[in-house]
């Protein structure tokens, strides 16, 4: 005989891959838009985000009814916090994605800048990590969620490459600031969607296994610290 | 006769508090590492990080624990996920505190960029919105929190005004690009410890009232769409 608990959490858990589908498709979009200057898509992905907050109010209210009605088993228990850290961090990335797109709008305006910033290698890294991220949950694959936290320094490796050309570029050539700017926050936000993800990976980790690996690792600013010169906040 | 869960809910709510004057003060001495240029205090808030994360992890498996292990109230259950999640923004804000320290440590290799920025301004309306966020938790003041998330704007319009400012003097003057950028960050961080706080009470509304507040007003990135040219992302 299924449990309720266990119809409903099914249910629960079928609704935050539906919201995870449509924010992996907004950060698609705001990268195709970027990489395409597309305006109308940026505003596709624009309008998109009040749908992800509905969907995140929608999925953490049934989560607390679920935890104050049911009397969930340890590993549910675990899984329902995690949804609730989850859906958090795909509304941080749906958000990470607007701001992409309102930065498409603006660059949109002017003329291309170049040099091309190779922009398009971050966002592959930060899709691959959302996408993976989610399947460590959907096939319940510690293993797979570990290698996603590791692939963040990679993230972090590239957005200070990027930011290092980009500044140099405003530097050398005042007509390009606002442009190499813009571009400048777009890799912020797709820095932060590979943060996110290395948070739902950590999420993931903690159902499956009971265990926060959540700041294991020294922080990269205290790493920093009188080792190496200090990184772009 | 006082219940168990009423003791262990004021073990965690005190423990809160702690994290949450240790923050505030992470965001204070930044703040001052920024005016005063003291790169001394700044490596401080940047070594205070740990503590904030463990601190973290500690509140957060005592919430866990309490929702596990006992039967709370309805008052308590949504007070128990309310701590859960204002740690989390407490914890963020912590990050972009070091953001800003280690910004300050890259614009003290330079000499002061002029003329000011009214960087003050915003650190204030930052500081205020934290304080009284974390006042209407413990005063259980839902009107005061429902202020803060009025103010949210203010800090919107003031971050606005100085990336204005910002961006000019980088258009202007390419020998100042690098500490424009590190001023145009520390501001983003500052309006970001802004959102968090708005976060902090929209919890705290829950808490009190159980009501979902959150994105209950149309985006800005949708109001700005049409109606007035995009804003910085």
């Amino acid at each position: 005989m299924t449990r309720y608990v266990d119809q409903s959490l099914e249910q629960v858990r079928t609704a935050l891959l539906e919201m995870a589908g449509r924010v992996e498709e907004m950060i698609a979009d705001a990268n195709r838009a970027l990489a395409e200057r597309d305006s109308t898509l940026a505003e596709s992905v624009i309008l998109a985000d009040p749908l992800i907050d509905a969907m995140e109010k929608r999925i953490d209210e049934d989560c607390l009814l679920l935890l104050a009605l049911q009397e969930p088993k340890a590993i549910d228990f675990r899984c329902i916090i995690a949804i609730q850290k989850i859906v958090g961090e795909l509304e941080r990335m749906g958000d990470s994605a607007v701001n992409i797109a309102q930065g498409v709008l603006q660059l949109n305006a002017e003329s291309p800048l170049e040099p091309r910033v190779d922009l398009p290698s971050l966002a592959e890294i930060a899709r691959g990590m959302v996408r993976e991220s989610l399947d460590s949950f959907v096939r319940k694959d510690a293993a797979l969620a570990r290698s996603v936290c590791e692939r963040d320094d990679d993230a972090d490796a590239v957005y200070h490459r990027l930011f290092g050309e980009l500044v140099g570029m405003m530097r050398s050539s005042p007509g390009k600031v606002d442009r190499a700017l813009h571009l400048l926050l777009a890799a912020r936000n797709l820095e932060r969607i590979a943060d996110h993800a290395t948070n739902v990976a950590e999420d993931v980790i903690f159902y499956l296994e009971a265990e926060d690996v959540r700041h294991s690792r020294p922080p990269s600013a205290i790493r920093a610290l009188g080792a190496n010169p200090p990184r772009p906040s």
